[in-house]
């Protein structure tokens, strides 16, 4: 099934418009060119609003945010939902402080999200509205393991539900589900970790794939998150003992790159619940 | 001739003044570096103006731009015109929509620039006003072919005498040219396209070319735009199997921070009509 | 003793925080999960206050500043000196025009710095207030030789005592100093100068080595900039004949990943004066 996710998104080449952190940045219009997909970047309030009419698909990102991209995230989201295009949420660092949190509950009062990707801390700051976030890291407290699996996938469910948003919690195990059905995906390597961008190139990448494949919201967003672990392992593969985490970010992107509709299908690990 | 004009480059190692997109300006950056340039970025309205006095040349990108940058363009440009600095412009996104197309119909009106550089639809959503622009990339209609080379020529020409810049479209088939010279440049490969910011890094090396060389500005830019495409033949010569547009687009700037005037010389693939 | 001073990063693996340019940015949150911290970048003046809250040290660069980023640098530089935060300084560009200069000046009255660190250029600048900086690179005139060496070693501890910080300048020969004794370290590689963000990454570097070892300030930035140089070693020595700088800021960051602090132990070159 993710081999006709990826195949469709290479035929159709998504438009994906980022208003996204300038950290990252060049990395996600590089992995969205590597999978097939085209980027633009507008965060201007006028231009944002205009570019999203252009585009197939929008995908947030709160990485870095102040007063003017702030408010252009909330009119370019409302614009994006009236054009029912995909709309994605990476809520970096969301419980790490007041002001992301109080601006990530403004923002989803406003807009609604087909997809909302983060880390486990990420995602029960937007849950619970507490504080506990460390950075933009996922808190070692809150990680996702066997032991407590099952009842993260619960609560990812109940989430998706209140929110009408599938739910993408990334980490060493990553779990993507809806309401109903939840994505169990085992692909990837504790070394992406060590990448500044992973996950904001991952969100692009689930943008691109929802855009291409809006029928299937939910097997697409899995598809993205497989292909990013598979790329991880792949790209691993071809590193030096002298390479590190910088050589492996571009090791990745040059992964997907290559990656065919088959190989995605035949090197997913997932199970579902 | 472009032997000349790489030589006295390295000798005089330019100072560039980027104002420029969030997105690609660290590449920028490193090819400034790698060419034997200096790159400097500043983008606030009285930094930049001050920052252009100490500089050589002026490269203005508008791949991200808002309400602030586009006072510090406009500002800064007509300080470089005053310093008789040679002055850029890479239009990214005009024609996309209303606020860039409108933006830079502002900023052609006060700022004289001695090169534009574009994709095609780029350039014509300058001379025609038009909105086809299919976001940052080259509308596929647009596309410079054997067949429309001729008459892209003389639209290219006409609009050089216009606007009194020479006007460089790059693509498959690059057109570098003032109102009465052609250089039609075949240098380059085709997966140069998923790389974001080759273009935004060619302008930066348009900038420094010309401003070494500014008593031959058609010339130092068909250098650089043969150089660019050159970087990108060799860069792709020395990519393994496993590796992608992200290592592709390191190779491109190593390309460009190994290459002698020799090498360009003998390397550049051009006719003149 | 670098090495212990590595060791103990790599154990208590602080938060970064930084406001910093948007030029090398994905570089310096590359290269502080490299070394074994954590990254994260805020400088909306809200936003930046609550993260410098929640980190354990702040990295203030001015390579690109504006109006709204500079009153985030002061009002959070206060609040890291009220929380006891080791607060770093990385002047970009000091002395080459009026803005910066001024701006300096305007912090340094109102945040005190635990180090700072520059080339010789932005270090004298900040000393005497003159505008001699060419552009954010060292101006040959100011050039650290072992001529000169004496007497600028006495300049820096003299400046090191007027500001109570540790001062750093970088460039062929690094001097790292607090008003009584200097270090004199010869790591490096002269091609590192062709790489854009080495030394906006060391600053960050040093701010992640000065939070983990923060009765240590001057041997903590000696170590830091004994280990970029030495990655720089290190990764030259990887490069092959057709890679250039951009390739090489790779190998950099990736040999700070793998650095153990043995290998810095045994590698720091760097006689005590």
């Amino acid at each position: 099934m993710f081999k006709e996710l990826l195949d469709n998104l290479k035929k159709v080449t998504p438009l994906v418009h980022n208003i996204t952190n300038y950290v990252t940045v060049n990395d996600v219009a590089n992995i969205l060119l590597a999978v097939g997909a085209s980027p633009i970047m507008a965060d201007d309030i006028t231009d944002a609003k205009q570019i999203t009419a252009i585009c197939t698909g929008l995908n947030i990102n709160i990485g870095t945010l102040n007063a003017q991209t702030t408010k252009a995230m909330i009119s370019t989201g409302i614009e994006s939902n009236k054009l029912n295009h995909p709309t994605i949420l990476d809520p970096v660092g969301v419980g790490a402080n007041e002001y992301r949190t109080n601006f990530v509950k403004e923002l989803l009062a406003a807009v609604k999200f087909d997809v909302i990707r983060g880390n486990i801390s990420e995602i029960k700051a937007i849950a619970n509205n507490t504080n506990t976030t460390r950075g933009v890291d996922a808190n070692e407290a809150d990680k996702v393991t066997t032991d407590n699996l099952d009842s993260i996938i619960a609560f990812a469910k109940k989430l998706s539900e209140d929110l009408n948003s599938v739910i993408a919690i990334t980490g060493a195990i990553d779990i993507v589900c809806d309401s109903k059905k939840a994505f169990i995906i085992k692909n990837g390597r504790k070394e992406m970790s060590k990448i500044t961008g992973t996950g904001c190139q991952l969100s692009a990448l689930i943008t691109a794939f929802v855009s291409a494949n809006q029928d299937k919201k939910l097997e697409a967003t899995a598809a993205a998150v497989a292909m990013m672990g598979l790329a991880g392992e792949i790209g691993f593969s071809h590193l030096q003992k002298y390479e590190g985490n910088s050589t492996y970010r571009n090791r990745i992107i040059d992964a997907i790159n290559n990656m065919t509709g088959d190989e995605l299908e035949n090197g997913a690990k997932y199970e579902i619940k």
